[in-house]
């Protein structure tokens, strides 16, 4: 991800349209001021243009404070042509209920929102539009966008669940703010890029990677997270996914805290690459919330280091 | 869950409309025979009803051996007036691309269908309609109902993906059969009720909990599944999911092998409930495969029995 | 254990003879005051004696801080006759070098004690008698008795280490105090009974085991410490001892902190009992270091006690 | 470990007098053929003679199966100036009861032995020669020569315990053949060398270790142990032996399978040193039984090999 002046401008996807909670990630990251945002239908498709080499990044949403993973780029990152996460914005989420101009609240009688939105906003809703029936969009943005223009007096719904952003940009009115029910609801994106140079090392570093079980044994996971434990790296995320073979067939999706080139990081791979079936790394990049990681002093690279002289000692 | 012949007829909700899979669940659990099935919008819906005593049961789906956990249903589990699992169904999936009589294929160029149906034929459509586009819809079924009667003329979609029985229940013709990417996709639904008379133990049964950890910290995860693996228990699923209370706070949603009256399986739960700040029971329940649970000849319920009989005689 | 005050006099049994390390332990367990003190020429007579119940207890050693365990004893109480610790009693090891009135340090060519105090000061007779050859002795007691009366002027050495109070009973001269190697030497002495009422719980207890396992597979011992770890119990002592059935075939001999009647400890006595071969349960009693046992919020009786009511009220 | 024909004769000390089992192990050991052989009166005094370069090896017992780990070797190994084992042998143990010419087996009033041959008899003894007392001497050998010669008729003992070699070295008579009480009764012999080359890998290696745990907290020992069963690492051998510091302070001494040039043995190295306050290593050598050890396919070094590839090619 180096950024040379005198390359010609980047352009990274996202999932779009304009105003969804993508595009800011994508505005919050600072490397892409200055490159071209190009929106795309889903999470496949915005991949799929990086993959092509048509794009130079994709910001997709990765995991939700409340509604959990997002499965849609989980798997596509866990199969297909390898890619690697470069680096993760945090956004908090703010649900606002917007329709078009003059269309009062008690005339609402049905809402239109992307399913994950309206997960987070059914307290509001079942408190102050119990009558309200719910109309499924592809994001919260096309659900404003639905609303705009000449289309939107068709729509099958009369006010739309989306960002506060998607309601300025298509012209619509706010008739609540803040109606999610979480208000620390956040959502964690990731700037997704082909494998190339390694984002450096910041001692603030997150590792993600998809493990595959060799066989599905009784402890089988549990030989998977002692290969952490034993090198004293903490996980800070696991997800199961299904390989798709068969019911009950999982992979696991999994942050750890540290850098690929941290000595016990690279130890545990070591470990996780001979009992998996497969190790899908997908990147080591800074943590958004820029703590260092703690590291017991056994697990340093300092005392790998001295450790490793020590053997060299004995073997020589 | 007895069922004594003078009672009155049971009454169990579903995950509808009509021509779901869900539906389809229900109408193969045996016990459901000559009940009232009634349909409901969501599956908090369905167990709002069962939480309130309007309904005996509620048929909902918990696991897509393609698509994962369903949110909607482990989150609805895991908090709220307690309930629990009495039985489980797998359905296999089958997915027909159905129209309006008259219809061609070569005219469709929307498809209306829920967001996991989609998921799933992701595959034949890129490969069948290329440029068709997506309309998310509340269920298969309704999307099915969407095309039918007077209204389907103004859908915004001309085709919809859902069950066979969908399509046939709205007059629809079926113009490709089979279309889901993975022939064999299966989904799992689970029969809940209210807590009450536990299932008797068949020796092929399964359990299934949540455990909230009592702090997050390194190697807890390990801490728990250590519980099982010492007394020789098997875990067929585990599910991350997000407890809302901040990003990267994780309860798991873990099904095991065995029932809450198996000795081996009653002291890992007394040693989660030890360890955790929460757990959650919910249901012991035959297994829908059939096959007796694999123990090891000391964890039965003799092996327990004799150790503590001779624990008593240490005490005595 | 009890004492009832219209009882026949207690006999005990100890290593003898008079003047020995054993009898000093003995002395100083408050219960043999006023007992019938009986010296025996081994641990295996003394528990021979004990076995046939021809006394009350019996007082041998169990581990030297310096030497270790004390293999004759861990090996006569992991088989035979079933017998119980009831008591332990540490003794600081102080040794003097004794000889005949007369003797002058410059004259002894060679010194005769046990094998195992030999052993603890080998520093100070190559820095002070570098030419004195050893004689080894049945105990260090005996080695004084061998210097005392008319024999000892035939005595294979001219010089004893032993205990200050052996030097003292046979009018022997000291000629070197404190001439152990290392100061803070001490020896953990165990009171032996045939099993009966339970020493009562006091906070601050040990539990003595010896584990075999059933087979001596990879891990095995792994196995075994885990059902300690898994319910927060500390280990103080592991010895592994040969079965005597092949080269490489051991079973364990290990002391945790806690006591029978514990929660917690009767559950790792339930999974060992189950994962091994055999427990054999060699008793709880107070741990003279007086230290109560520090127990984690979670593995407390009242946290089992807690966990059960919950498992109950699941199982009903 | 070389053995070049134009280097002058070597010399290797043993554990003597002649006679001993020691000896006998020297003997069957290849390489000292042609060698001068040395005896010493301790194990201690054998190590000193190595530390100081005036002999090339030494033989040393370090575990018997009846006895256990013999405590002088593995504490003279744990300190001091390193050595390291460079070869095993096993000698199979069988003592004869032998007095001089003419003495009857009824006029055996006491009997001279080292005491660990002592506790191998017992059982004989008890059935054979009851009312017989025990005279302990510096060694089986030593028993033998206390009867030979002129000083043998003032012997405080009639008949003596001992190899048949060392009964036939000294003109005794067997009174009795093969009284051990365990007729599969081997001792384990190490030749200990100052480092220098490595012996070669054979496949049927052995390494021996001592730990020293950074401090004594619950489940240390566990944590070591995970060291080598997180590498397929099968344990053969386990001691705990006091470090002398205070009451319940204790190192381990282990011998594992494998040779420390293979990838596990050395990334279990790795992580021990890295964990323990301090490692010792003794050496890697072939075990006497020759059987090859088996080693998973994921932890083979071709599996080391292809992993570190990998992680190679993620950093790059």
């Amino acid at each position: 991800m180096t950024s040379t002046s005198d390359r010609a401008p980047r352009t990274y996807a996202y999932l779009g349209p304009e105003g969804t909670f993508t595009q800011m990630a994508l505005d919050a990251w600072a490397p892409s001021a200055g490159a071209t945002h190009r929106p795309c239908g889903s999470v496949d498709a915005a991949l799929a243009l990086l993959r092509a080499g048509e794009v130079d990044g994709a910001m997709v949403p990765i995991e939700n404070s409340v509604e959990g993973g997002v499965s849609a780029t989980l798997d596509a990152l866990a199969s297909g042509d390898p890619l690697v996460v470069v680096a993760e914005v945090l956004v908090p989420i703010t649900f606002v209920l917007a329709a078009r101009p003059g269309m009062a609240r008690a005339d609402v009688r049905a809402v239109g929102t992307h399913s994950h939105a309206w997960a987070q906003v059914r307290g509001w809703m079942d408190a102050n539009l119990p009558e309200a029936t719910y109309v499924p969009t592809l994001s919260t943005a096309a659900a404003a966008a639905g609303l705009a223009g000449g289309d939107g007096e068709q729509a099958a719904y009369q006010a739309a669940v989306c960002a506060p952003v998607a309601a300025s940009n298509h012209g619509l009115e706010v008739l609540a703010e803040d109606i999610g029910d979480n208000a620390a609801a956040v959502t964690r994106f990731v700037l997704v890029a082909r494998p190339g140079d390694l984002p450096e090392r910041t001692g603030a570093d997150k590792t993600t990677l998809v493990l595959f079980q060799r066989d599905d044994h009784a402890g089988g996971l549990l030989e998977l997270l002692e290969q952490f434990a034993v090198r004293g790296i903490n996980m800070s995320r696991l997800e199961s996914r299904p390989t798709k073979a068969s019911m009950g067939s999982y992979c696991f999706s999994i942050d750890i805290e540290g850098h690929v080139l941290d000595e016990r990081v690279g130890e545990a791979l070591l470990g996780l690459k001979r009992v998996c079936a497969e190790v899908r790394f997908l990147g080591s990049y800074p943590a958004a919330h820029g703590t260092a990681v703690r590291v017991t002093p056994h697990t340093t690279d300092e005392a790998f280091g001295e450790a490793r002289a020590w053997l060299h000692s004995l073997r020589a």
